[in-house]
């Protein structure tokens, strides 16, 4: 039933990295958020195929697996995501360097987050678990905080249709990224609340709307401020 | 035997990332380029000196050994090379968000290509062999395809002089990266075909064309191609 | 002992990055800096947390413990400052493709420089811990030479303000560095002239240094620069 999942994720993420990329815009400046989108779920598909094949899985000596596939791929998709919306927020604006140093801020943040999940999950005593589990919480509040404060403050800077593009990207990435914690605290690698195969399903249906629906919707919003800002630039000459 | 291969690879290379420096071009827009073609050699001299230490030669079971340190030296220098070939192809036009899209895209394809080779070198059971082989084939097919398509045609937009050194950088890497899963297939770690030491004696010569020569090759076509585009504005003038 | 250092590691580490990020300028060109000083210690508390919980503390054969989280934090944490002072040297100045060969070449060095330093410290022969060793200050000797060298001349082109704060942060930060392979090479992980726990404490001090001291230090150089090319451009008008 778990090869059921990994296969099931490995199909879906290998097409909708394809589909992505085939039906999304070619052109400045959409190509390069297509190329991020379609570029995440290539690794998401390579993370399952490692997770079918048992490549990376760990069973510890509490008898709980851990999916090193899944930190390994979380550790560079998630960098990807938060990009995503860095970039929309700075949309074509402001100086290079500038961007960097956000891009800097939130990735260490986000990559920290992930990498302390892993040793949460991977640790055998309570005390250390919840230590780093807390810590990872400390460091995705850090990024809530770059999202929802100074990078928001940012987009809006841009006109009021990439603003509102930015704010929907933001709050359905955001609500999904928050159930993660919640869904790997009920299960296995946490209070063994759900059993293994419901962890991962629970993961499986996160994965594909933070990677795969998130992939189209955050685009459809691209593509509509996009043609909003071209209509009032239209109207005002 | 193979000691000897592994101590010309350092020596080699070592030398070349020196010399890459102290011949290349040290104004811009040449010297990012120089840059970066001396700081491949140099990783690749770091993977032989810990090959001919025997730090990170790992035997497997069926007596197949894998150098982990050729991985670790191909999952940064071929993301180097490929970012010199698209920087080559934007020629510093185009927007930095564009630019960081494609390099997201091949760097993430290209890391996926040499970690499923990794796995596929690493797996006892022919059939998770030949499944991570494959996907990495397919891995590579998308670098080739974003070199050729997208990539050439932005080349193609930077003038005669420009898509040509592209054309011409382009075809070699191409043509020598089709090289290495042929003989990672016919080693060891595929079909046992050749041996151990032919393996790493293979791997040495198209390692020393694709970083050393690779880097000379594509400096004097860049030049050329500067050279040539300035002298076309100052005929147009 | 080593517990309270570690403790005190992550407890002066975690508050710094607040309390850099509080106190830092939130405005271009400030803020790229700002954002970069407070990743850092962020990332050196995590390390200092996993060193604490006895997370990647690996005991060899003779009987030296090698912190593998140090390694981590130094291989991400030693990028993020040099590039803090190639951003400095530009200073929003030359094309992007021009700093990222800098950026590339001198983490490259620098990456190597940790990672082969890693290789020493655990290295069980006194031939290869030396080979090690004296291959990760080739690499140090190329990160001085970038600094001292091409990034320093390219600092001087941006007036006199910028090229004091440049030299200011580059004098401080290569003094501080040359003091970690002498400590290094002190310690258990070398010649064993001193203890772990004085190791321990040692580099404690130069972490905090280096990483907390060194953002204070380079933001208000930085700060005092922009204010007297500001006076200056002001008097010119």
């Amino acid at each position: 039933m778990d090869q059921t999942a990994f296969l099931i994720g490995f199909s879906v993420m290998a097409i909708a990295s394809l589909v992505i990329y085939a039906t999304g815009g070619k052109k400045f400046p959409s190509r390069h958020h297509t190329l991020m989108h379609a570029s995440v779920p290539f690794i998401a598909a390579t993370a399952y195929l490692a997770m079918a094949l048992g490549v990376g899985n760990l069973t510890l000596d509490s008898g709980t697996v851990v999916y090193m596939a899944r930190y390994a791929d979380w550790s560079i998709t998630t960098p990807l995501l938060l990009a995503g919306l860095v970039m929309l927020a700075f949309h074509e604006q402001g100086k290079p360097g500038e961007m960097g140093g956000f891009l800097t801020a939130i990735i260490v943040l986000d990559v920290m987050m992930i990498v302390t999940g892993l040793l949460s999950a991977l640790a055998e005593s309570a005390g250390t678990k919840w230590v780093w589990y807390l810590w990872s919480c400390a460091a995705f509040l850090g990024v809530v905080y770059l999202l929802w404060g100074p990078l928001r403050v940012m987009a809006t800077e841009r006109g009021t249709a990439l603003a509102g593009a930015y704010a929907k990207n933001v709050t359905l990435l955001t609500v999904v990224w928050f159930i993660y914690p919640v869904v790997f605290l009920a299960g296995p690698e946490g209070l063994k609340i759900i059993t293994d195969p419901s962890s991962i399903w629970a993961f499986l249906v996160l994965d594909i709307i933070a990677k795969v629906f998130y992939a189209f919707y955050a685009a459809s919003n691209l593509e509509k401020a996009l043609s909003q800002t071209r209509h009032t630039a239209g109207a005002r000459i």
